[in-house]
């Protein structure tokens, strides 16, 4: 296997903000990247649409989507219709909270990296803006490369895995500024938990108001939002 | 939800020896067993008709079948018909080994575990015969419960997972011994690699190995390879 050629690394893309931008940061650091998205039975499939075209843009060798029904596991309001997408924040773990989810999802990744003989796995996670999920912290992906580095052959071996969170400590308005000198067209990329039909954003939901505020911080209008709707743009 | 009415556990259960002498197990320590399979394009697909039987005869409250095909990571015998199963034991990991499997079955039981308020995860790792899997080491396992307990909303609130093998210092003969002290009946497990198209074991990969000389160890006849064939027998 020709292995010295390049220097592979494993993208979770699910082509949202945070994972788009995650994905523009391995390929500036020139990693041949390995795009890998996860079809859970979320409610917003149409990120899968923006996985695709993010990954098209950024030349990711290639790009694995894995269906994963999830819906069996219950328990979060992204993956049970049964429970509602809240409107408002609440305080501690939001409802929207997939159980194990990120374990699940650097799991996968880890398989296929062990595959690839890729050493780096690079996931968008953020500490900051996202605080009320356990696994989005920096101690969680610590104990995750220290765990992966005994599950594996390669670990074993001494070709340790590392997970790089590149964006884990910044702010929703750094992310976008970083984005941006990176290049990303932020047009292409969804973040809302409950977007319509036509895969507009709600407005409403955490993730649209962390997004909006981001870009409001940083001084910057959200080109997503800047389109012509038959029906006159978001509600 | 009432959880103080039963004391919940996830096995994991591919209808092996191994994993079905596990359940035996979580049911004689009185657990509300909810068995986890994982339909990840094996070989031996036959395993998860075994799984079934063992999942009924041991009355787990459920049995979820996750489908996940596992064939686009590669890399090992046991998911990609291009690498060969061997027919004689190796030095070091062997090809039958699939990068990262026990990260990804535990990862998803953890899931399941959280979404029902169970707080044991039991599987069936062994690491006297099957050394050469890197996965199957206490120093894993321990370091996967300290990751869970991480990763989880129930493990940052003070209600951590217990990773539970109860299998792990056994050698195949111990194993065998228990289970038929537990009740297991062993003509309904499935341990080959690579079994012919009726389900019936190779008797010559190194599970059917492993598992012929755990047997012969215990001094017993295998009840498996006990029946009647229209061509004769085992191969």
């Amino acid at each position: 296997m020709c292995v010295d050629a390049e220097r592979r690394a494993i993208v979770l893309l699910s082509g949202g903000l945070d994972s788009t931008t995650t994905l523009a940061w391995a390929r500036h650091e020139s990693y041949a990247c390995y795009a890998l998205s996860i079809d859970y039975g979320q409610r917003h499939a149409v990120e899968l649409a923006a996985a695709r075209q993010a990954a098209a843009a950024w030349g990711a060798v290639q790009h694995q989507i894995v269906p994963l029904d999830m819906r069996w596991v219950g328990g979060s309001a992204l993956t049970d219709r049964a429970i509602e997408v809240p409107v408002h924040s609440s305080k501690g773990i939001p409802v929207t909270y997939v159980p194990a989810r990120n374990t699940i999802f650097l799991a996968l990744a880890l398989g296929w990296a062990e595959a690839l003989d890729a050493h780096d796995i690079f996931i968008g996670a953020n500490a900051v803006d996202y605080s009320g999920y356990p696994d989005c912290r920096p101690a969680f992906l610590e104990a995750f490369a220290a765990m992966a580095n005994l599950a594996t052959k390669a670990g074993v071996e001494g070709r340790p895995f590392r997970i790089r969170a590149p964006l884990i400590a910044m702010s929703k308005a750094e992310i976008i500024q970083t984005g941006l000198r990176l290049g990303v067209d932020y047009a292409g990329t969804i973040s809302c938990y409950s977007p319509d039909a036509q895969g507009y954003p709600c407005g409403h939901c955490d993730s649209c108001r962390l997004r909006a505020k981001g870009f409001a911080d940083a001084g910057l209008a959200d080109p997503a939002l800047s389109f012509d709707r038959a029906d006159g743009g978001n509600k």
